[in-house]
């Protein structure tokens, strides 16, 4: 087992009506904030109004950056900290899902510093001051209301990256499944993928020593699996809603990934699609994660997908190792099928595949990835692309 | 799901050698910590001269309270006091296992209390003003070193009371499994029992709605199971100690009753054990677990012990539930049995029954325990002591 520093300190209110929880905390650091939001969809389901009037009841005064798109984009982070600066707010809240939170972040991020944002998210320069982020999650996805990173997408440039610090660890985070009682099917299915694979990008190493650690892993991936249909069939059940809810903060937050030498794979390839062609990140791991699955499976990896097969999917451990390992695939691909997942990036909208080659660049840079459970050459990249179209 | 509040800010060093990060620690706290220890194993293994090493280099000054006691005593609280004020101190460094880190959070608690510490103990008083506490963890067992909670004997009285405060989380926790390299077997056992007991306390409940911490119950308690041998057969094996150790500090830190409506049970009835005849209490938690899982097994609790058996024990799913419930308290019994734990009070050195009665009436009072999934009342907890015996 590797060593490791547990530091999650984000406080986490998680239950109905728990936005009464938030004046008060953010009181307890600023008294004006930039309330981050997407297009509308907190307007129509009332959560706008519960964030306002908890406001308003803490005496917490508020300018607002609203229409964040989807994929956390530039133009909406230089617009977020502009408005920071004109009204020196001193904080920053992010409702919505992760693009929200994730936009919310590089504000928060970037509101103190003086140069191009892209410096910063680029790590051309070291973000030195941070202001306190806050987060009501309207979405179980990204995990970005307990985490320390950000995405953000610069379509000009065709870069989607990852950015963080410790500092942006949010301070609270409301945390109320009612909240997604109303996200409709295709997000619902694709932010519990992309949960899923927050759990399987640490879970797939050689190392078998951080039990504790994959253990909880399939405790999580097997809460995905048991709750994924039943929200999507009934949208209001609140414990479907609530445990995909907390598996999403708990997926990625490093719980999982504690004491492990992890490299992250299905993410970074999937971000330069997203970078290019703009689809849904759950739905392009959907695609991607059985492909890339295929492709990686060979003799050193099998004992990690025998492992995953068994311990996730019951599969039954009389059969042959690459038996179980291959139905393994199978069930994953299955699963997400049966949530509505597009099989293909061609069935997702995506018409060509003229930049193929120079996305495969992108994902690890021209060396390819180099970790050592399952390096990928950017022609391997490139064949997983093909595969996935 | 029950609503609840996540915020464990304890910042947790893992791993070989992570000592290093002590001193500078301490150092954004105060100058000058009371260094709170046991009965001279540190001394022995080293930890000790680790400890005062990295004070020294960070310019921490210390004063010393050495000898604390198994099962914290009070004695030793109030000693622990005298020393704070005495040398005006600003922090409180505990190095061992649970019940030197408890004794050093009541410390912490008390120093800044005029009246009886035992008002705050027992709950008479409220604390108002905490130390800033640090740990260094020299046995995976109680988990004091990432919880807000104390337990604290009183001999005199036949209390041992859990008492805390959300300011009695540890700022830092020093967790280094080599540490425990040279626990004897028999408290790596008491250890791993008492971790065990932490987890199936929440666990053990009649709402199924909680998924997510179920599950990771599951994870926790079967990593117990897989490493527990190991640590005695090898007591340098890394990864055991490690996955024990850290399992430690998730199973009591609230992870895994998130979201619950919880009422513990064996703990209860095992402290009244300790208060009376001071054994260790893992070994108490040993003996009395199976006792209290046969007595109330019934038809309303069936389910979640047919849980525990198919989940945590692998039992064959198409046995009857009965008997799939049955087999698991046997197979925690032997868990135990094969870890060297006693299997009554009296092979733990109990000679005589004399005090069961009063004991029945502390554990939870007069009325008994009336949590509804396994109510218990003043004569149940008698008899479950008497078939401990």
């Amino acid at each position: 087992m590797e060593d490791f520093t547990y530091a999650i300190s984000t406080r986490v209110y998680f239950g109905k009506g728990q936005i009464r929880n938030l004046g008060r905390n953010i009181k307890q650091y600023c008294d004006k904030i930039l309330l981050v939001y997407g297009c509308g969809s907190i307007k129509a389901n009332g959560v706008y109004d519960d964030v306002v009037n908890e406001l308003n009841r803490s005496k917490v005064e508020f300018v607002e950056l609203s229409g964040v798109k989807p994929n956390a984009k530039l133009p909406d982070v230089t617009e977020g900290v502009r408005l920071c600066r004109e009204n020196n707010v001193a904080g920053v809240l992010g409702v919505g899902g992760g693009s929200v939170i994730d936009c919310a972040k590089v504000i928060a991020g970037c509101a103190a510093y003086e140069g191009d944002a892209w410096d910063l998210i680029s790590a051309k320069a070291r973000y030195t001051k941070i202001l306190p982020i806050f987060t009501v999650l309207t979405l179980a996805a990204s995990g970005s209301e307990m985490d320390a990173l950000a995405v953000v997408t610069d379509m000009t440039r065709n870069d989607k990256l990852i950015t963080g610090s410790n500092m942006m660890l949010p301070k609270v985070s409301i945390c109320d499944p009612t909240y997604t009682f109303t996200v409709p099917p295709q997000h619902t299915a694709a932010g519990a993928v992309d949960i899923f694979s927050h759990i399987c990008e640490p879970y797939f190493s050689a190392d078998e020593s951080a039990y504790v650690s994959d253990r909880i892993a399939e405790a999580l991936l097997k809460s995905c699996i048991h709750y994924a249909s039943l929200a999507l069939s009934e949208p209001e059940n609140y414990e479907a809603r609530a445990n995909l809810m907390w598996a999403s903060s708990l997926a990625v937050n490093t719980l999982t990934a504690k004491g492990k030498n992890i490299g992250w794979s299905v993410h970074e390839i999937e971000h330069t699609v997203s970078a290019y062609y703009d689809i849904t990140h759950g739905v392009g791991l959907a695609i991607i994660t059985p492909v890339w699955m295929e492709y990686v499976l060979n003799e050193t990896t099998l004992p990690r997908f025998v492992t995953y097969g068994l311990n996730v999917w019951n599969i039954d451990p009389k059969l042959e190792a690459m038996e179980i390992a291959r139905t393994a695939i199978m069930k994953t691909r299955e699963f997400f099928a049966a949530l509505g997942m597009p099989g293909t990036l061609r069935e997702a909208g995506i018409q060509e595949k003229t930049h193929f080659g120079e996305m495969a660049i992108k994902a690890f840079g021209p060396e390819g990835r180099t970790y050592s459970f399952m390096p990928l050459t950017v022609a391997d990249v490139k064949n997983i692309l093909e595969k996935s179209f």
